[in-house]
């Protein structure tokens, strides 16, 4: 042991670090939003960790912080590492990538990613400067085909029913609907109703129709119709028929509401309650150009969004003269898995992978443990060999901690008799390697 | 279309990125890699992208260059994230985690990591500033078993058996076999020897002769028996007899005999040729103490290792007053995946996961089109479902230009046939969704 300087490692705050135990669920997270991205047929892209920082500000001053990179040696000779940053999120990058492969892709292009993005916040308790989003998206030449506009919540419906997670809905939403009711009650300025609309959560009814009053001037009838149409909530195109009732007719109202059914139909066979039209959802308008999502957990509004996302123009505008919208949604992974770890909602269990422990009762029989863990591997059971000949106790304990769920001891000699050991009930039967079969469930 | 100026993206220079169908090779390594590591009940570790700079250079200035964040709007409160560097490899953060983590890790602790690792080189060609590593290590209190020296590269052998490459070997040796035998030989400074001998591939043996007797001084004898040394290779513990031969005694040196030979029989039954003792094999030895793995392409020595590691001693000396030494191999996954894409070496396919398109011929046959593909999906089979009735001609081109292997067409009504279309070979014959399988390979 040495005599020098320890240095006393301590947490970084905002870059999560979990221990085995969790890590084993938050990898089963990310495995059943890789899976369930695939079988629907999205390939999975991902980037590097930087961007040239020309890239990342191509839309102008980006409000996220951005970290650069430094050589720590840099000496006058440097290279100009310092025009670059790490991504902020998983659509700059999208959008370069996009227009850097352009010729190389297939249209619609529908992708996955999932990957590390980074932001230079003030240190401060829940905001994470190194986080997972996980990111799907469809973008096509011209126009997307609304087929999309129903598969991606489908996909996140999916996602979400495999993971073990507190109640939550999917809200939905179309942007046309809003803007073309907005004009067709002779409203001039519907991106600031929408803007003002959006704060119904925090300054309630009486405060949205103050604002509307003292900010645009709306008279009362207006006011009265667009707190109507914020109030109106479904599960199914029914709410199409109740836009209709608060009158006023627009092309782009027209369009929205055939979206809005289109999408709420297709998803009719989903479990009541889970997806929902909410006419009071806006999102970043300057942004979206129809369907809208966001998901939350039904009784816990502070968790923010599950997930968001909807329809945009032109993603890759700044770097291409192509005109290339798209329609996608985010998966915010580490600040929701995070935050359920902090509030000890995450039930976790074994601290590795290993469905089988192999023990070495003796020396003698280590050939005989090596041989039926080869059999079980061989047959796809994930299987640790204990790692030396020692009490059965030790290895029975060894097992335990890790969260093992079977045991198995191997035989005496080749033609011998196999027995496994289930720790979760404690009985022993005689089992053949070569077509033992875990319990269900 | 907006008329602002174009930000031309471009590649960045040591920073890799991957087009679909590359990136689906790319995620068959990682998946291969992850499974194997699994399969033998490892467990996955991820740790931030940074660390604090004095974790990172606690022992010592390192010699890799280090990226340092610092936040783009920085201002004169800046917190100290500049404080912080991206990690260059995946030991420095395996030492600090299980030094903060030691009271909630079980030990043996078998961990793998992979990750994305940066080093600030400048940029020059074939150097990579950003790289995926995939680690395996088991770090033990005070001791580690000889079985894990014989159980990972027994995990390497089968994870690279599971990939398509040019023919490669394993080398194995053991550094208290070389330190003994030189002390053995009455040589005062054994890693003298070893650094000297590491240089064989460069300066060949002539070279390393001339060397010895200059540099360290060593009589004809003692460079004849370095020589003779370095010569020896052999797939089985032979070699153990043939270093014998070489005559010379030291309890090191049998102590690394007993080791070599443990791990060469416990490796009898892998295919010959695939795993190699070789004597010349040295490895940056201040850090090594028993077995050392290197992995090269059989007949492209200039591609450098696959795969590289070994035993070391007390990993997290710098943070905690632990004794821990630990065994690991640590695979170079982009710097051998890059550099065989360049050279035509990676035999891409698909572009996408779908195993099936299912074809919408027109709107009326969308729900069957619908049902057909969640029927599909349901199986564990990837499915993508036509994005808009169309032309079928259209629709298999579409198939075709992504490499998704079957077309299926679904019936005109519920009851009606289903037919599926192998893009490979042309045929299409009628399916049942429920029961159909792909063809096998």
């Amino acid at each position: 042991m040495s005599d020098q300087q320890l240095v006393r490692p301590v947490p970084i705050s905002g870059f999560p670090e979990w221990t085995p135990e969790v890590r084993v669920v938050e990898l089963h997270w990310l495995d059943t939003i890789r899976r369930t991205f695939e079988s629907y047929g999205f390939c999975s892209v991902e980037t590097p960790s930087v961007e040239a920082l020309d890239v990342l500000m191509a839309k102008g001053e980006t409000s996220q912080e951005v970290y650069t990179l430094r050589r720590l040696q840099a000496d006058g000779d440097d290279t100009g590492d310092g025009r670059l940053g790490l991504h902020f999120d998983l659509t700059v990058p999208t959008a370069r990538y996009v227009a850097q492969h352009f010729n190389e892709l297939v249209f619609p292009f529908k992708r996955y990613q999932i990957q590390r993005v980074w932001r230079g916040e003030r240190p401060q308790a829940g905001r994470f400067r190194e986080f997972t989003q996980c990111d799907i998206d469809v973008i096509n030449v011209d126009q997307v085909p609304l087929h999309f506009d129903a598969e991606l919540p489908r996909i996140v419906h999916e996602i979400l029913t495999g993971l073990d997670l507190p109640a939550w809905t999917i809200n939905i939403n179309n942007r046309k609907v809003l803007q073309g009711f907005y004009e067709a009650q002779g409203i001039t300025d519907p991106v600031g109703v929408i803007r003002i609309a959006d704060k119904l959560d925090k300054i309630g009814y009486a405060g949205v129709e103050r604002a509307f009053a003292d900010e645009l001037g709306l008279d009362k009838d207006q006011i009265t119709a667009c707190l109507d149409l914020a109030q109106i909530r479904g599960t199914d195109s029914s709410v199409v028929d109740a836009i209709d009732q608060l009158g006023g007719r627009s092309e782009l109202l027209t369009e929205g509401l055939d979206e809005l059914g289109f999408v709420l139909d297709s998803m009719s066979d989903l479990p009541s309650g889970s997806v929902l039209a909410d006419l009071s959802v806006a999102r970043g308008l300057d942004y979206y150009t129809g369907t809208v999502y966001e998901c939350k957990f039904t009784d816990a509004p502070d968790y923010g969004s599950i997930c968001a996302g909807g329809r945009y123009e032109n993603l890759a505008g700044s770097y291409i003269r192509r005109n290339l919208p798209g329609i996608g949604i985010s998966i915010g992974l580490t600040r929701i898995f995070a935050k359920l770890v902090a509030d000890g909602q995450i039930t976790t269990g074994a601290s590795c992978p290993s469905d089988v422990l192999v023990v070495v009762p003796s020396d003698e029989r280590r050939q005989s443990a090596v041989r039926t863990a080869a059999i079980l591997r061989g047959r796809g059971l994930n299987t640790e060999l204990y790692h030396q000949a020692d009490k059965i106790g030790k290895q029975l304990r060894y097992a335990a901690r890790k969260g093992i769920p079977y045991v198995w001891f191997p035989p005496f000699d080749e033609g011998g008799e196999h027995e496994v050991k289930d720790l979760a009930n404690g009985t022993q039967t005689s089992a053949d390697p070569h077509s033992w079969q875990r319990a269900a469930g």
